[in-house]
């Protein structure tokens, strides 16, 4: 059989403040044409469909609205799981009815110990659980970690084999040895935490989400999809997308999405920057993080930069330390309060003070020495 | 055809901060095993299935299971609309699905046109809805009011009316000449937001929800079911239950539940309401309203009554005023603060201060003379 893998949409996910209602519209239809195009046989959401455990009305609608579509319009059968950012009681609203029509959607690690059947295929949907749901499960004081448990959660999966089908893990955790971005750090996932990928061998496929970068871990058959959109500045070099995996003969195959507005990084001087040789060449209204390359003082630089960019979501100074200090320090502190003023207001402005801002200033500074 | 009309579950309400979760699931219990034991063809639940319009995790799992339950195990169709409690998009997640067991869950205006066809009935689900909705849907600027909306919305209902089948209307709004108890003041509900009861005579039953006593008004078949539980003193006396609606030959008959505990006013003196003989024939875990008719101050009076009835939610002295001030009349200002303190003392819990307490006393009042 053929499925998709994707997992991690986030929905209701803010960037630096700019909702992604559209982004994440337009990511799904892309997700959608895929599925139809590719002609699978189920879709897999691997956790994580929404940001956070009480979604707002906005995305409660949009990701009802999605499931709807693939579910009840277009027949795909849909084959999800809780992840860490869902919560599972909320998420599973109305599931029992879903199944009727070929909608699995586990968020009890109970549920994941029965297969959802297909022809060829054996899928085993393992919502994001904490250590503490496996104690209580199998009845172990001694599980501590998520390690710990799926170990015992893996061989009473292994008991369900069907040893004429495939079999498929579909899961929400961290695979030791995955890394992921944050920021310029790379961090290596490992630890009692992180699933050794080695323990997941009995499965023909692991398909993972909780990592947003599709590189995130190098194994053949145990692989994360990534987050359909760009959720960071940190992830601005991931090329997102979906898999499309062929269960027999395995065959995995990348299928990229096009940002509607991309997240990037455009580094150079101010005066480039917002020149319009430069800029008619740029998707304008792309999530940019600036790196300016200037040292000098730029008056509003932030609403100079977004009256050409409108979706600035970070401003960073690359060229050293900005030089107000060194300015600054021409300014002769002896002088009274009122040319000190002037002179602040013409460097930071390129402009005196006119004659009415200069009669505002002083009433104020006489305010201020009444005080005294 | 029978149904069963009931309306305000307010799943997730507490009294007076006290949880309902137990008496939420026995009256559910109940309402089941009159479905059962009636034989009815349809359960109708008229509004404010939830309390808030984001309830809480437990809530979403408690009301989930009663429906499950009702629907999928027992094979009720259910008609159901959103109230003015309910967050309409959040209850409406997985609607989309219910429909294939005959559970209708309306939550848009536009859903209430189309009638839910029954062999011999036509069901009209109204969700709760502001003037707004109506005026957006008949593209019409003078709708300012729901009354002004319902003649529209009752004109669009009777075109779809099938002349050989009966029409039942279930709404969630305030009914003209209803009436509904706060505290001790009767509200007669009128204006331009009540809708009068002869524009729904085109129903042969309309089955409502909003208030929440059965008695709120008075219309042979204009009727709320009120809520299965008492949610504040103001209920103490009404009697909860349900309606078994026959539409053919028509006949109504109320069915009551009995309260796992009961909202009740318990008026006496001190005294008597905590002596054995009086409390051990008391259902002593009831949610009481103590009205106390002593006159006298009684110290740690909440924490005494609180001993003998766990759940008392609310303590009014109706003897006239407490006699705290006559009393430290008596008092003489005159004294020093040690013996004020010690005649203080005395008065309120009926035993002079201890030597230990004299001293503790002593020692702060020299601390506080002291920071003089």
């Amino acid at each position: 059989m053929r499925f998709l893998h994707t997992a991690d949409w986030h929905i209701g996910k803010k960037l630096h403040g700019f909702d992604l209602v559209e982004e994440q519209q337009d990511a799904y239809e892309q997700i959608k044409k895929i599925a139809v195009d590719e002609q699978v046989d189920a879709v897999v959401i691997a956790g994580d469909l929404y940001d956070r455990s009480v979604p707002n009305e906005t995305s409660v609608n949009q990701l009802g609205n999605m499931l709807v579509d693939l579910n009840l319009k277009h027949h795909f059968p849909l084959l999800a799981i809780s992840g860490n950012h869902d919560s599972a009681p909320r998420l599973r609203t109305g599931s029992s009815w879903f199944k009727a029509t070929d909608f699995y959607l586990n968020t009890k690690l109970s549920q994941a110990l029965t297969p959802v059947e297909f022809p060829d295929t054996q899928f085993f949907l393992l919502p994001y659980f904490e250590p503490f749901e496996a104690r209580q499960y199998f009845k172990d004081d001694k599980i501590r970690t998520v390690q710990a448990a799926m170990v015992k959660i893996v061989a009473a999966m292994r008991a369900q084999f069907d040893p004429a089908k495939k079999h498929v893990l579909v899961a929400h955790f961290f695979a030791a040895g995955s890394s992921h971005v944050d920021s310029e750090t790379q961090v290596m996932v490992g630890g009692l935490n992180a699933i050794p990928v080695d323990d997941l061998a009995d499965f023909d496929y692991v398909a993972l989400g909780h990592l947003h970068g599709k590189d995130a871990l190098h194994a053949d058959r145990v692989r994360y999809s990534g987050s359909p959109l760009k959720f960071s500045v940190s992830e601005a070099n991931q090329q997102k997308g979906v898999w499309i995996v062929d269960t027999d003969p395995f065959k995995l195959t990348f299928k990229p999405l096009k940002p509607l507005r991309d997240v990037r990084v455009l580094t150079g001087a101010f005066e480039d920057l917002t020149s319009p040789e430069f800029y008619k060449k740029q998707a304008v209204n792309d999530y940019l993080s600036i790196q300016l390359t200037d040292q000098r003082v730029i008056p509003n630089v932030m609403q100079a930069l977004r009256d050409v960019y409108p979706n600035v979501i970070e401003l960073e100074r690359v060229g050293g330390p900005v030089a107000t200090g060194d300015e600054l320090a021409t300014i002769d502190p002896h002088l009274d309060p009122m040319e000190l003023m002037d002179q602040f207001f013409e460097q930071t402005t390129d402009a005196p003070l006119t004659d009415q801002q200069q009669k505002w200033a002083q009433t104020a500074l006489q305010l201020a020495n009444k005080e005294d």
